[in-house]
């Protein structure tokens, strides 16, 4: 099985190209596992199919390590958008990919040449602030105060699609992800749990940022996240509506910025790390 | 850079031919590390460089995930004696490999097709049991009996090269493996620290193995363990010399002779994960 492995800020899959492979649809998710596997398979955060879509201009199909089906990866996309373009799978800039959790609007950025792609722009959907949304246990909308860690934090519950905690603090290096993050991403105040993001403004259109993922923990990068801290920031009159924020994830930057007609544009990097053969054909897999 | 990916019960590595590819000596750490990152990488645990030798039919060379130089690998030398036999750099089934560590001896078992290798035995040198070659801090031979986790136990001191302390229990499964292990491997009665194995023999040709490696922690398999864990079986009389014991470990099973003429003989797999391309001119490595 031919594949290509492609990163986004360190979050990693295994990318197999549906237009030219045929994969059994029951046997994806041990596939998953195995090339997931850094043992005995190759090593990834899980599996992504490309291939044709039957009423946008391409399809991605994700599925995580366990070999459970994903809703969608923003890493992902952009991976995707940059294959799809240098694939001639699309031959425009700005296209639709098909996703389990609905159509997401790509744009890449071709360099001199248009030939190669290594940034590219997902429009992320517009952030809900309503606690019923996100959602926070109680009604209402703007910060809360919980207890984690032996102390009181500030947080502003923001939903991307899925639930998110950003705290504002002066020193994200500084700051308790491990411990008051795994704390408030299962507090009561969120019935469904948390990403929690600890930020830090440098200045209007610069962040540091650093996240505890809902059932993940500490990880390089998660690009929801990085959409409700600038969302958050303008909210909280710490920069502002078609500003881009550069963000600093400990996985590499994504430039952010919420628009004013209301979506969210995020642009980040999207990276070949090897083209292969995978064996599929093994004693041992 | 074209690569392969092997690995020896689960024990993986990225191998580069370096009678193809031309390698500058003095980038090999940071490449260890480049292609061991399962984030921005390709994930394994290291670095393999299969070239020429000046004086033996192989030469192997082996970098951990960390960029740091192994003097030798044993799950390594398996996939290195099948690359080089499948490859035609030799043309005999028993042949010798130079490493940092001194020459090994390898021995490959091809199919019917005489094309293909999945078993390979490597020589891996005789046992020591006197405690000042382990090295123990004291002097002697034979059972040392040690305190952790709360209790008392029975550790044969073994050296195949690097020391080992191996316990017989009842039950691997149930053995403290990860609390005891890490005990034992800096008690103060192991200058150099020491490789920790629990291992049960079913028959006196069957043994169930778990190892608390130095360094590593749990891991799926450890060849010198399991040799030192033979050669222990054979010294307190649970097994023979020249019966060659199946070890059952995590990552898969080795087949593991005591010869009476000294040395112990081990046999393992071999598989190719993967060949493929790594993108060695990118934004970020």
């Amino acid at each position: 099985m031919k594949f290509t492995k492609m990163h986004g800020l360190g979050n990693s899959y295994i990318y197999v190209d549906v237009f030219e492979e045929t994969l059994e649809e029951h046997e994806l998710p041990r596939l998953a596992r195995q090339v997931a596997d850094k043992n005995k398979g190759i090593g990834s955060d899980g599996l992504i199919l490309i291939g044709p879509s039957t009423h946008e201009d391409v399809k991605m199909q994700v599925f995580n390590a366990d070999g459970s089906e994903a809703k969608n990866c923003g890493n992902g996309l952009r991976c995707t958008a940059k294959y799809a373009y240098e694939h001639g799978y699309v031959n425009k800039e700005r296209f639709t990919i098909e996703t389990l959790g609905g159509t997401m609007k790509a744009t890449v950025h071709p360099d001199n040449t248009g030939q190669t792609v290594s940034l590219v722009t997902v429009d992320m959907g517009a952030p809900e602030f309503d606690w019923g949304r996100v959602p926070v246990k109680e009604q209402g909308e703007g910060e809360l105060s919980l207890e984690a860690a032996g102390r009181s934090w500030q947080l502003m519950p923001v939903s991307m699609g899925n639930p998110h905690g950003v705290i504002f603090v002066d020193d994200t290096e500084q700051a308790p992800v491990e411990t008051a993050g795994a704390e408030l991403e299962t507090h009561e105040a969120f019935p469904e749990g948390a990403n929690i993001e600890f930020v830090h403004m440098r200045r209007s259109d610069v962040m540091d940022f650093r996240v505890w993922e809902r059932g993940s923990g500490v990880t390089q990068a998660c690009g929801t996240g990085a959409c409700a801290a600038v969302a958050a920031a303008v909210a909280a009159g710490k920069s502002e509506k078609d500003k881009e924020v550069t963000v600093h994830l400990p996985g590499g930057d994504l430039y952010i910025t919420w628009q004013s007609s209301g979506n969210i544009l995020m642009t980040g990097n999207a990276e070949v790390i090897c083209t292969g053969d995978y064996e599929t054909r093994r004693a041992s897999i």
